[in-house]
């Protein structure tokens, strides 16, 4: 699968939950992240009424618990690109060992007409991204 | 499969992002109050040192954007009973019409003992719960 | 001070930080929501471009910590009127007892224009709440 | 007053609600992560059963929103020591203007005692910090 982004996160010391470990949905705030500043990295005004992207499904992989403090990598690869979906895999590591694996999966993206709700085609430079 | 428990929940005004629907890691936050309120319904004690439930996997379809206000109804269901583990599928509905389907998916539950970190046999109770 | 408004709100397990009470930001999101939902008690459309509310400054005195699970009740007092600020008071009791109070104190709201970022005099519906 | 501590953050887009903007508690986020940043760079154990630091009380001036993406500063200093309380100023500023402040005010802390839950004496690191 092609890379397509990876950022350094620190994890905070109110991502934890009441056991003391980041909370289940902290790995998801964390793809988010890497996801928004990737969507950025490609056009400025990535999310606009014609055309934003929304998220279809999420699946996670809770592979580690994460303590504070961690510094983490969250990387974003290509995994199926298809008319009106893109299929995004992801994988949290530590910044410390990248064999120290915290989660993995995928999530679906849509693009959507904001006033209609419709699904719109991909994006030209999102697609480029994933293509090239 | 067998609906094992079903809370009500409202939406908070600070659940929503910047897009003015409900963020992603939201739904998460509801499913993991209908689990541990399930957990917590079973036996008073539901995380000891011995033996914890811990989120091994999520799989969420979000299927419709929530705005605020809201009040929703969170079910979980048992899908499947390993031997140690727990697949429960949830629905996420508006209260106000059981046809309206915010989302649906599954979680893998694992039970583990803190010390060691392996996992244990699930705990009698929530044995019993999803058979009978 | 008068009553302006009151809500019930349950507490999420999530909210809970690592030392297994309701971490300090939680209380600001209680607050939060009784606020919201008093404006949208006197206006369905309270925050548009021309007047939105903004939080100018905030008081809170942590007076016991809150545990999972819990119900509370948020009320909120007008404090003081100016011209173009209101000093909103708050109490954050339990619905089982209100002589368990979690916390008080106040915010300053101001209402200021989106496109200008200058403070606007307050509603009229507001005003009028505070007054009636 | 003396700087006591100083950190760099990330906001995340996940910081942000529905206006677009950081939400209130975010501010309250950020504050909390450079206390415990600070606690823990004084005693790696900065939170045990005998001793643990408790927010008594929070003033937070909201003087700019914040937008995402940005990074920023939040400072710490001592404003008073008690003999079982410390009043923290904090600042919250751009990394790329120091003349940018998001927010100052300040937090009273107390340590408690959690099997009792009354207060004890300020830790000797965090007096030591304080006065040298």
């Amino acid at each position: 699968m092609k890379s397509l982004y990876k950022i350094e996160m620190d994890i905070r010391w109110g991502d934890l939950d009441a056991f003391n470990h980041v909370n289940n949905t902290g790995y998801l705030r964390f793809i988010e992240e890497a996801r928004v500043q990737w969507f950025k990295s490609l056009v400025d005004n990535w999310a606009d009424a014609d055309c934003a992207p929304i998220l279809a499904a999420i699946q996670n992989n809770y592979k580690k618990p994460i303590s504070w403090p961690e510094k983490i990598h969250v990387e974003l690869f290509c995994e199926h690109i298809g008319t009106k979906s893109l299929k995004l895999a992801h994988r949290i590591t530590s910044t410390s060992d990248d064999n120290i694996v915290y989660a993995d999966g995928h999530t679906i993206m849509v693009w959507v007409n904001a006033a209609s709700g419709s699904a719109v085609p991909l994006p030209e430079n999102v697609l480029n991204a994933c293509k090239n």
